[in-house]
């Protein structure tokens, strides 16, 4: 009986050619979603077919990833923390899908200065950031409402990618850049309609490497007030900023302003491929009250972030030195000023000075590089060149810029710039 | 001029009193798919309002996490391997979306048994296997097409709460109780209709503990090909069987259906929390061609699980010893043999013997506990007089059962048969 339906089918392999012909052939269409899912970086350099010099190695300043050479690493109080939870053996089953209370706990405290106060119960764990930032735009914003969320511009892409998966819009509002990248407010202003569920603000910005002062935040917050917007505040270089800069967190403001903040170990911590992400609710009003109840029912889908490092936290909050986070701080402002003397004197390019997370922005004039139609093509040759690669500002929703990432090591950075400089030289024209 | 801004706004908390009234109140709704995202099991433990005995200790037969005694706990082979990547620090920094290459390819070795064929990119690391599920239904299932999926009955209810958040429908097929909880092929092939997006099947599963055999799956298969339907093979609990049972992969039979496996390292080597989970892509005709592409945008967004984990995957899989896994079946199996003994000879029980996974389902003939009208209401008071709780068939969308769960320690197994007996007894009319 079995083999008559095999056989009559051709479902098994070894008789497919005598009865596939049977049947329609398969037709699968994925999902609308999965095709607004666009990694728009990724499409963007895909589609430049990059062929590096081969006789020079190639130096990547375009992946933000900052472990990737080995000279900046997690602190030994991380790495011991996380063999202490495994050893002993206690975390290895479910956590609560919102993080084990003592790990909301140690991270609520961690967020808890300046006059910023958090509670365990305002925390929610995520796997890595990026996880973070999808909870809280799910949670808002309704692609069946016809909602749109308020994004950067320029922005880190993967706003975009989120909202657009689940059918909601995305409005840009510009950030200035000869005003340190600081957001241009009226712009902001005049974006939001009465569709706009929320705006994502990110500070220390990837890619400005900006950070904003307190005054800023509070005209900027006031707009949000008075129009009713929750903010989504991407903080994941939280206190990463250079000496003689202070990071104003939206927390400590104290505003009536519902707020989630999204942030994570992993760019402090320099423990990106770990993803422990979170979620912060600031919200002094009450505004929020369905939106933690909607976070917390969206948690439950994939049942949050790893249990080992989960149950590492409170160690290592608590006990990775000042001492290391400056470290990285002047590590990332020396790499600012070495780029940036480089690049003050390349003919073309304008860099502006970051004071905070790991990048700089870079001007390209192209008026000055006439045989290259955008920093599309600018990048694109200096690929095939110098084997430099740097993310073209368009992957970030601008023209006319380039991205440097400062984390890779002083001597691959200053070759970089090098080979940077000849190749604007070398294609520069009055 | 910033005085001015906050004084006239009511923004910040001191000002708060004056000018709130000038502007609206707050009203942020959540999005539909936060609310239709729903923790079906949380809503009907939470609507029990479950009171334990206070002279009993409370013993949860409800929680289906191996680990929670401390009785069963993954191998020194699994501990080692983490701590062993921690200390080399090397995977540290993100990893592809898909995972590593190589802990890819460990993974397609590891699932590449019985006639299955994997190759690396054939698997998708995931956070967990719920992320895996979630990814493969976002991928085939589409809210705004009508779509639905066809789920179990009874099922684990995650596919359901993935499903309608992103506004799929859900239809039912049968369980046959009297068959070891073999799928009603008649019924399933009943429920498909022009909208059915894809068949999910759960085997070894969750509750019934059943293990289909070679038959019943090309049956079934049989039917998903010729209605050209795709299927989501959750496979979470795949080889952990019963001594004397052979564990069937839908992969190892070579059909010609398109079938996303989901399983992960959850189950079989008691790491639930540590949240790595995997897609298996079989796909032998190229009808998941575009599938495949979408489960990789969808991979992008959140951008995997811990890479520490992830560079452990080829230890864990090479060199944990076939005893561990011989040891953690002889324990379910006693357990389960245990437990069936006991709830033979129970008064209006009726246990159904698993052959896999870590549960077994109990039958509850209600019209001899006439004090009760539902399981529900006969799970609530065994909990309030002794202090023992099973998750009631509810949870699992059918009525008239409850769930036990196999893995916590003998002497509490037989503790909590002891009080389930003494309830019956004293419940039991004839």
């Amino acid at each position: 009986m079995l083999d008559k339906v095999i056989k009559s089918s051709g479902l098994f392999q070894d008789h497919c050619h005598v009865a596939q012909n049977k049947l329609d052939p398969w037709k699968i269409e994925p999902s609308k979603a999965s095709k607004d899912c666009r990694n728009f970086i990724r499409e963007i350099v895909d589609n430049l077919d990059l062929q590096p010099n081969p006789e020079k190695p190639v130096i990547a300043l375009s992946i933000g990833d900052p472990t990737i050479y080995g000279n900046l690493s997690p602190s030994p109080e991380t790495v011991k923390a996380v063999i202490s939870i495994i050893e002993e053996g206690l975390c290895n089953g479910y956590a609560p899908s919102t993080g084990y209370d003592y790990a909301r706990a140690a991270v609520a405290d961690y967020l808890s200065y300046d006059g910023a106060s958090f509670k365990s119960q305002d925390v929610i764990l995520c796997s890595g950031c990026s996880s973070s930032l999808e909870l809280c735009i799910t949670a808002l914003a309704d692609g069946q409402r016809g909602h749109n969320i308020l994004i950067p511009r320029p922005g880190f892409p993967i706003y975009r990618t989120l909202a657009e998966t689940i059918g909601v819009d995305v409005k840009f509002y510009n950030l200035i850049p000869e005003n340190n990248w600081k957001i241009d407010l009226e712009h902001l202003e005049s974006q939001i309609d009465g569709n706009t569920a929320a705006i994502v603000m990110n500070n220390p910005s990837n890619p400005c490497g900006s950070n904003y002062d307190e005054e800023h935040l509070r005209n900027f917050l006031e707009i949000a007030y008075r129009k009713r917007i929750p903010v989504i505040a991407d903080e994941i270089y939280e206190r990463l900023v250079f000496p003689g800069q202070k990071f104003v967190s939206t927390a400590s403001l104290q505003s009536q302003v519902p707020i989630l903040i999204c942030g994570g170990l992993a760019k402090r911590f320099l423990i990106p491929g770990w993803r422990l992400g979170w979620i912060a609710i600031h919200d002094s009003t009450g505004a929020f009250e369905n939106v933690r109840k909607a976070l917390i029912s969206l948690s439950q889908r994939t049942i949050g972030s790893n249990t080992l490092i989960q149950g590492a936290i409170p160690s290592i909050l608590q006990n990775t030195p000042q001492s290391f986070h400056e470290n990285l701080s002047n590590v990332l402002a020396l790499h600012a000023q070495i780029a940036f003397d480089y690049f003050t004197v390349i003919p073309g390019l304008t860099p502006f000075m970051p004071e905070g997370a790991m990048y700089m922005v870079v001007e390209v004039d192209l008026k000055h590089f006439p045989e290259f139609e955008s920093v599309l093509q600018f990048a694109k040759r200096m690929m095939e060149e110098e084997s430099v690669f740097c993310l073209p500002g368009e992957c970030f929703q601008i023209t006319g810029f380039m991205r440097i990432v400062l984390t890779v090591p002083q001597e691959v950075l200053e070759d970089a710039c090098e080979r940077i400089a000849e190749f604007c030289n070398h294609h520069y024209m009055e």
